[in-house]
């Protein structure tokens, strides 16, 4: 097979940081490579309407501490359709775009695959999500930063709740994944994180806060990934309250675990992924996630990307138990 | 009048970021001043019940850097009452402390007076509040790490929304003071800023938004501080909506905004202000706030603080509409 | 006079946070004002070498946040002699450029005031840089970010000297000036601090360190401004070092000082001041500066702001003596 | 073997952010397993002075967050021989304390094997470092945070190294080990990077800057392992000068690195190795660092953690080649 001489990237879904590092990745060893590299703006949208844009090295010059992307994203309903799909396949083949490489989530992935299946196009996934719901790789572009500043967010709750010996409900985003709680929620000391992979047990938490409270406990972290339960942070809360009478606050923590300038650790992953996702459709590969496993660069089915289950460390839940005694 | 001998120190209402940097330099410049200090915990609450701690120069070592307080605080009801009152005089006298200092925001102060009215305690007041709506200071202390750490919220939340192309209403802070919304929505590059001074104009709004897409511009940021329109930010998002039919998100950023480090302008003010009131209390003032005016400390009638309306710098709206044109 | 109907705008000299937005205040102010506005590149360098650029409301999309200078800045030798200067004006009247707003510190003007004097150049000057030494406005831009960069680098110096019982030198920024030094010291804590405005006493930091090890204190910070002691902090320490016999640590934090994300008092200050300069130029003013005096903008002769010393706040100097207690 | 009843906890060596979180899940998984816990002060010099301090739950609140070591640390000399650690086995004897766990690095581990060897005691090392140089585990506590550390210094530097058109070389800590120089490279973006593992080879840094000055490059980054050259950052780049004769710009990051709030990473490293560290010994291991491995705690023979070399990820230097393109 003669090697791809035109590939394009692309960011889908929601945004997370670090796909600016990657993006500049892409794009350099694309062109340390030979190969021509076009930027997709608007995610899927843009490749069904042709919002194509050449790059160069210099248009990723100073992105790689940026969060956002500079390719913009977006959800795409029409390319959840085959028709839609043959449409961004044809737009492909007039640009002359031999290979496709797609930062962003499962459902991204979903369509990758799809477009690669039904058109034959070369397609390489790089999993760009705050999530880290992604099966095949230890970490996703963006987890730790979202990490980070959730967890800026809860030491500056707790300023507040221990100077007012409050108890507070903090949620962080994770709709089907505990992953970003768990994290958290062990770093922030909280004495309860919820996550949905477990079932909520009121009881439990109730025992907690009352047990605290005979030791003569006045303040307390509660952190609730957005999935946990039904209505979130808020809900729980006054379910909590209404078996306790206590008073509680609740922070939503939202939109700002998406953005802000990228850990070193993303950077890092960002880049090395970039590049190994050139790398590997410029050799040949096709509907492969580039992931790392024990730090090692690793090549993935997409399917297996969303169809096997990512599991998560609920050790964590043992170990903060231990922590808030 | 005999120098005092024995003065307190208290924090009261919403904690801000520089509570503890102003509670070091009273401690410690009561004692360079050979006043013995005492902390009242809790605030009003904790001094009515009596729950006072003996304060040398190492209680407060390693704290000018934190947030919250580690006097605590409360929002006390029985103090509301002059029977609380009386009760809290009491305490004082039992102590033997012949003055109190206390940090906080305009009701800290109301019940600061009626306490020095009623039962002849000299008191002064230091203005800790992230909201910096008391009169007769230029600045009150964490108002400055407030609008900080509001403003790193939307630098963030600008990476998603000019990745997705969305318009963003961001609730901040100040149920009946923009002064925070005007900082930080100059700061942060807001399209609009709305404040309780001045009543919100939906058509205004709107058509800032309208004019905006007739010129291609796909992202917004629109601040909008707490009080300034019934139901908050979502409420006024949602108004929008029904008018123009275009898609939104909404961030409250939330009780974050109490807590961190604060910065150095906090520092240095609190520290300040905290020196002066001790300086005032012991060289015979009371029924004053300290504040600082133009660079220079300046003693305030405590019935000042919250009888006097503080302008806020409406001129600030319009170089909004200029910087977003 | 007619309204000017083009001007300019460049930096110079060291650069500062909050630049960019002050740039980007008079590019919009100067396009809401009917005004044509150029960028000229790389400070007086470009200037002389006509390295100009045309701008629009876009071409400041997206900078209010960041540090460093889109503009880009140089120090220029040949601007100094008056054949470079008129190179300077020839180059603006072959491009039609009425007006030149310089973002800048004292050398900055002194430049500025030149080009008036000797070519009749309307021009305003902007205070951009993070020494605060400028004469005629209460802040220049950049301070206030340098300040709490300097403050975290403290911060984290802080950490390791605790922890390991350990007196450290840090020097900070400011060559004649102690404003960044009085600022970071009191904020930061320090139990010393050594300005540019007070000649060392040697003996005076000994006796704090020696009276200190009688209470049994085993960490320190000594705040140390480059220009207070010649060889700066690495030279004062050897110096009580010679005396004592202790060991110690410098830290010199250096270029970072001048980099990073401007806070929100410099972003707001670079608003108010970029537009109020293009105001000022545009209605006729020139060889002003724009300053902040108590809140209010003010313009100041552009002579002034070298010939008159702005005084530092001494006073803080007592302060960290009571603080260090 | 009967389970232990009373264990020890101390910091040695350099500190590095992350240690409290460290000694925090000790002190609370010892008391959760039912054993008595003494926090012993200044590492082995404490241990050598019998300076203990009982500690329980209450001891290590709100410590999770802070950078330093409430332990204290310190260098020993006495402790390298034979008497000190003799007098220090004494000491643990004299108090009851039958197990030590050690937080540090190489030469911490040495000590703890030569006091397991020489006096039977029992004991377990957790890798607290920020220059993650210890064999045996994937990484040390203190590693990340101090690589985002250098990395925020680094993206401001570029701030002034990109308005300037300047040529920067950036020091970093890792006297023998490259890995914080890499890790803060790729993520900084740096055009060169240099570390101890790899001799310096002058003529292709000069090489790479030619290049880049020939399309018109005119800034860099040059990122320098402080073992990576006789004399560090400035001895690089005073010979890079003598062979280009072009200016250039020096920072040292120094002391920063090892302070600061650790990030998430850290922290949730910290609490899983110190708990670790308390199971293992409990459960009668002794003479063992426990590490983490692929995401999995694993124990490693004490002398295998200085003896056996952790390799660096010399691709990142490759890496650092294609993205400077």
């Amino acid at each position: 097979m003669a090697r791809l001489r035109h590939i394009a990237v692309l960011a889908s879904g929601g945004d997370s940081p670090g796909m600016n590092a990657a993006t500049r990745a892409v794009v350099r060893t694309a062109i340390a490579g030979g190969a021509q590299i076009t930027g997709i703006m608007r995610g899927y949208s843009g490749l069904v309407a042709g919002e194509f844009r050449a790059l160069d090295a210099r248009s990723v010059s100073n992105v790689i501490q940026t969060g956002g992307t500079i390719l913009k994203t977006s959800r795409c309903e029409e390319f959840l359709r085959p028709e839609g799909r043959a449409k961004a396949a044809a737009r492909l083949r007039d640009a002359g775009i031999e290979g496709l490489i797609a930062i962003g989530g499962d459902g991204t992935f979903r369509g990758l695959h799809a477009l690669a299946s039904e058109h034959g196009v070369a397609v390489i996934g790089v999993p760009g999500t705050i999530d880290n719901d992604v099966f095949g790789t230890d970490a996703t572009i963006g987890f730790d930063t979202a990490a980070n500043t959730a967890l800026e967010s809860i030491d500056k709750i707790r300023d507040t709740a221990a100077s007012h010996d409050r108890i507070f409900f903090i949620e962080v985003m994770g709709r089907r994944c505990g992953a970003l709680a768990l994290a958290v929620g062990v770093a922030g000391g909280a004495e309860v994180i919820l996550v949905p992979e477990v079932p909520v047990d009121l009881a439990s938490v109730c025992g907690v806060l009352e047990e605290g409270r005979r030791r003569g406990k006045t303040s307390y972290i509660i952190v609730v990934a957005e999935g946990a339960y039904e209505g979130g942070a808020q809900a729980v809360a006054q379910a909590v309250k209404d078996r306790l009478g206590i008073s509680y606050r609740v922070s939503v923590i939202g939109h700002i675990q998406r953005g802000g300038s990228p850990t070193a650790f993303d950077r890092t992953l960002a880049t090395r992924l970039g590049r190994a996702a050139v790398d590997a459709i410029l050799g040949g590969e096709t509907d492969r996630m580039v992931g790392v496993t024990c730090g090692e660069v690793a090549l993935v089915p997409l399917p297996d990307t969303w169809e096997k289950k990512k599991p998560v460390d609920l050790d964590l839940l043992k170990l903060t138990t231990i922590m808030s005694s």
